[in-house]
């Protein structure tokens, strides 16, 4: 917990420069537009410790797989998203010295990331040796409204002194990933040009061959003056600069607006006229225009998404810190992307998809964004689905059966742990469970009954081939395999596994059965092209999900996570030692695999997916044998115990996790948010809010509202849109009043009972 | 199965050139002396495939670890034999042509291991592009008789020309291993001198700082006189050459002998001194003295070592390759040396010690070498027992708790993956039941009674900590480990593993109040080391090892391998297809862990250790049931099958399974003979012959005979140490003649009777 930041509901504050968390603070001040962005590096030069990030959407580099013992089925290489061309950099220089706050007498520090705007403020004051003084304020975003291009304006004032200011304005294609297996650059660059007005340098990663051209050009302002001196050019290898040179007075004020066109192959087949048409586009607009329709953007987005906390400042910065890098990191217009677990912010886990975006973002952007976006991240996996068939088959599944790839960028597995790429398979019911929740929750089955269904049948297929008849427990068993509780590897009949397989099994038959009665065409449809064999597959999928084995103890009459967990010593976290957590760091891994204590939510992940076929008592029973063993030394953890706490009653408990994910990056909690911050997990904490206090579900066809408001809360707002019907749910301490913006009512159940919201306000 | 290799029971013969099968050749012809070694490499340029490998006894260099995914816990590095000074380089001209046999042609070629006198022989014909046609005919070995000399004799027959021949004589430190995790350079040069006699270059391994001087002389002969032109003499780094040119006229042969000391810092101090003298001591010497030293050094081992087996000449040619193989590799003079996995034939597995050494290759040394070879292999690891302790410690155990490693050179653990390292732990019981196994079979209680109670001790404090109780069971179990049959990762309670780490607590239990009774002064110094808490201790020892889980079939009366062996489908090794064979290259991992097939012994491998404690029926059940599950794809396996076959009489079985094992490198039958032979695996083949078909085992410290020759042989003759007394057992068809060359009588087990052999010869 490092609490330098200040605490306030629209704003992430650093007053007063902390160098020695620069990482960190350059991490929370990431900013993005879902198409490219940056962890919050500085403009001018810093000596001091930083880690540059510049990111751009879908391009990644296939870096050499390092194992130290190789086994069949490995990946040859992990995708790496990639630290892109550096485009904000100015190098300021006063009488010939450097502005680099890590060597000047730096006060008045603040940096401001204002979250309704997506914009880095920061202002200070530095001294240099010689005595000079000036003040910097500067801007910097994406525009969220043309989402090619990036922003900057920074001003210097000259406090104290008459000579002269150099501002070196550098575009710089010379990137290294920080985290490689083998040291290996991955880019190389293609050309570059440099003219008095603008330049452009363009580079391609070596084996993908993704292009980027970035183009950037600068207005240089003398107290509000243009300036029309010409720069001079320097031109290197991946490289090039304008350097502006002013005499200065004492009271005077420069000011440079940067702007980079980013154009990526990705998107784009034109890259270089494509960029710089933009900025020639960008230059015949002004500063002022191009913030305010970035800032325009993100209102209509705060509009759909943003929730309101009354009486807890905290909880309000956080949870709205949380909905900016959601919507920074993924927009949901194209399905080729996906959102990585660090986002924009940070190179760790090499920015691919893991599972996180099935069971936590897609409920996220279900609430608040329109259903394209949701039906894009669902379109993304059906666009692997060859892939995972093929997957599949690298690992000896024959005829269509599809394993989605624990970590991918474009279908492919990626991973190389035995224990995670081979066993951790429950993803794949995460893929399934995704189609069913989008189609739960808008009421639309048009993708399940297309698309959806072709994935699952094959994911059908596969849990079909991965269970085995046992004779001796006259049962179909799953052997060897990983839940999401990671710290327990190769285990049999993973009772959250078992249970999610068989309920695709089901799901899957169930919605083919539908299908057919409703539109024997389309089902003909799927049918001729999964080639299902339904009387064989389908009927195998009834025998196989109607016979399967589920540890359970019957003395503690909790389901049990896997065979033999009661051979362990059980005990609680409450038991560990501080010098022992977090455990991960302190224990040897088989001391972990031995021991009871459980990472993740595993069981726990089960009865909330589907709470629903459980009743009160059995969460009940399941959580509070489950949480004393929970340390939560995964991200994603606390917040499905915090949503299972609520729906008990624990609102205790469910408070308490909430904090542990709600302000998880902002206050360091894991002391790694200088590697970037865990974007997946803070969908998590979003649920928290809207399922768990707001008691949001779908049962039967209906939305269910149960709210549980903590009691360090007046009162939580926010909007969900239900099957077209946008609601507002405003849950006061002894209010409820849901304001219904369609023009029909809605029949919903309320604390378990019916009740119909009509048009406009409706207070319970 | 290559089949290229001649059949001869005292030779390896490679008739007729087979550049294709180089490398396997290579391997197959390594020789050694116990201190250092080479693979069967070319005197002669060679452009073909060829592997380079020099290798030196305790020499290693610490690789950085390669791993994917790293776990607390792992080490640093990976000990790695080193590939060492290039000695016996002789580049041949002849009218300026090069003889190279990729390059030449090549005719009545014929290679030969001579596995009496561990020499290689060669000689063939070669015709260069001019039409030159020379004979030679070479030898090559490392001096059994004086361990730090290497020797080499060239000769060179002008068959139809007259003209110039240049001999180039190098010595080359510039080498590096094939096994590399980072591409590293493992040697340093120190210094290299030449004049015209001699010459000589030293070496340093980084990091490890090992030193070794080579020093080399030739001595040059035209038709038996000794040439006296001096040679040129040529100087690089890290390597020198002496330059000889001779006018030859057709009907000369031209010879060299050259000579190589080379000398480590393992065992010297002054290291070019020492080599220098050694070369003038071995000039002054000749050839075939050198050469008659050695051989009646190895005629001493193969007095005590020699299996007869006749009527089966492959058998026989195998057996005796494996005893030569072994003795090239260790011959016990030094105890901080020992046997690695591949020996001086190639670099795989790095040349650490594994369990392979206490399991398979400490009885090979007690049947056939002085105790105290065995004596050295037991102070191996009692000189690494505060290792074992500090590698407990990193794992979390306490108060002297000691796990040897999976892997070492000098007692720190090597091997970086979770399910080997951390969980592989029996090899703990193998290192504790090889102290046992010395003691029963020679009757010598002395080191058990000093430094192997402390080791024991230390071994059991392990096992103690490592069980736990479960609740559940009522009963004490392990969790999370991983048996000899590597097709299981993590599983709880391996049979095989709670076998032997229960006999451990009861052996330690009553060695100690043996010990007590006997020695109480003795018993006092190991408690006093130890710091053992008797009744606190060894009570709970008892408490554990009496009430241990142990899983059982109670339909098949088999023990069970593991907990949820019976969840699998339980098929057989003839139902897989050929394609899938062998499984570890042809299955991804996953699959290889769900399928009921096991890698290598391990409910047998106890059953082995333990064959006193079961009766045949329990052999015969579980080796019916577990035979056909294993698809032996480790080289240690079949040997241990064998034996059991042996023991329950079913001998064709025992046969099959022998020459699988026996000519498991000969005959190439893993494909995998190109990196080296499998050493270790070969004192299997001999406990295989010993103690299968020769029934040899020691019971209730009674020397128990129980022979079962295979149909096809028509005698098989071996000796054994027993107790000091020195015993010729002669198996024949009907009859069976055992020499006691002793001067007094032994009563012995025969068929499960008792008998008295009397002083000479004894029939039956």
């Amino acid at each position: 917990m490092k609490n330098y930041l200040t605490i306030h509901p629209w704003k992430i504050i650093e007053q007063g420069f902390h160098p020695e968390y620069n990482r960190i603070t350059e991490s929370l001040f990431s900013i993005g537009n879902g198409k490219m962005g940056m962890r919050g590096n500085f403009a001018e030069d810093f000596s001091g410790d930083s880690l540059q990030g510049n990111y751009l959407a879908g391009l990644y580099y296939p870096d050499k797989t390092k194992v130290g013992w190789w086994k069949n089925g490995y990946p040859d290489y992990f995708a790496k998203t990639l630290n892109a061309v550096n485009w904000i950099s100015l190098s300021i220089k006063v009488n010939g010295q450097i502005l680099d706050l890590n060597k000047c007498e730096t006060t008045d520090y603040k940096a401001t990331l204002d979250m309704k705007e997506s914009v880095i403020y920061r202002e200070f004051r530095v001294k240099f040796k010689k005595g000079e003084s000036v003040v910097v304020q500067s801007q910097l975003f994406y525009s969220m409204d043309e989402d090619n291009l990036g922003v900057l304006k920074y001003s210097v004032f000259t406090e104290n002194f008459n000579g002269t200011m150099e501002i070196k304005s550098t575009t710089d294609f010379n990137v290294v990933n920080k985290e490689t297996n083998y040291g290996e650059k991955f880019w190389k660059g293609i050309s570059t040009s440099v003219n008095e007005d603008f330049g452009s340098v363009k580079a391609m990663t070596k084996k993908t061959e993704f292009t980027v051209n970035c183009t950037t050009s600068n207005k240089v302002f003398l107290n509000e003056n243009i300036v029309d001196t010409k720069p001079k050019t320097l031109k290197s290898s991946q490289k090039f600069s304008h350097n502006y040179t002013l005499e200065v007075k004492k009271g005077d004020v420069v000011s440079i607006e940067k702007y980079a066109a980013i154009i990526s192959s990705f998107f784009y087949d034109e890259l270089k006229s494509t960029s710089e048409k933009l900025i020639e586009r960008t230059l015949r607009d002004t500063f002022e225009n191009l913030k305010k329709n970035h800032t325009d953007a993100w209102a209509k987005i705060w509009k759909k998404s943003d929730v309101q906390i009354k009486g807890d400042d905290s909880a309000q910065q956080a949870i709205r810190y949380n909905i900016l890098q959601l919507n920074q990191t993924y927009t949901g217009k194209d399905s080729r992307l996906n959102i990585g677990p660090k986002g924009f912010t940070g190179e760790k886990y090499g920015g691919s998809t893991y599972w996180d975006t099935e069971a936590y973002c897609l409920p996220f952007y279900l609430y608040t964004a329109d259903k394209k976006v949701s039906q894009n991240l669902l379109h993304y996996r059906y666009n692997h689905l060859q892939k995972a068939i093929e997957n599949a088959e690298k690992l000896g599944f024959e005829n269509g059966a599809a394993l989605y790839p624990m970590v991918t960028m474009n279908g492919e597995e990626c991973h190389n742990e035995w224990e995670i790429t081979f066993e951790e398979i429950h993803r794949n019911g995460a893929i399934a469970y995704a189609i069913y929740n989008y189609t739960r929750f808008t009421g639309d089955d048009s993708y399940l009954n297309t698309k959806g269904l072709e994935v699952l049948v094959g994911i059908s297929r596969f849990w079909a081939q991965r269970f085995n008849y046992s004779r001796k427990r006259n049962a179909y068993v799953m052997l060897g395999v990983t839940g999401p509780n990671e710290y327990e590897n190769n285990v049999n009949n993973n009772w959250y596994t078992n249970y999610i397989a068989r309920w695709c099994l089901i799901y899957t038959s169930k919605s083919l059965k539908k299908l057919k009665k409703k539109d024997p065409k389309q089902y003909n449809k799927v049918i001729k092209k999964t080639k299902l064999k339904e009387n064989k597959e389908v009927k195998l999928w009834k025998e196989i999900s109607s016979n399967i084995y589920f540890p359970f103890d019957k003395e503690n009459k909790v389901f049990m996570q896997q065979c033999g967990f009661l051979d362990k010593e059980i005990t609680s976290t409450d038991k560990l030692k501080k010098e022992d957590r977090p455990i991960s760091q302190n224990w040897s891994w088989d001391r972990i695999l031995r021991s009871c204590f459980i990472k993740q939510a595993d069981v726990l992940q089960g009865l909330y997916f589907f709470s629903d076929k459980f009743t009160t008592k059995q969460l009940k029973r399941n959580f509070n044998y489950y949480e004393p063993l929970t340390v939560h030394e995964s991200s994603l953890s606390p917040c499905v115990h915090s949503i299972i706490a609520s729906k008990i009653g624990n609102k205790y408990k469910a408070y308490e996790l909430f904090q542990r994910t709600a302000r998880l990056d902002l206050d360091d909690i894991n002391n790694d948010t200088e590697d970037g911050c865990h974007i997946t997990s803070m969908a998590g904490t979003m649920l928290t809010v809207i399922e768990g206090f707001g008691g949001i579900s779908v049962k039967k066809n209906l939305l269910h509202i149960n709210p549980q408001l903590p009691h360090q809360w007046k009162s939580l707002k926010f909007k969900i849109n239900f099957r077209e019907v946008p609601l507002c749910i405003n849950i006061k301490r002894k209010k409820l009043i849901i304001k219904n913006d369609s023009d029909s009512a809605l029949e919903i159940s309320l604390f378990d009972k019916k009740v119909t919201l009509k048009k406009g306000k409706n207070e319970f």
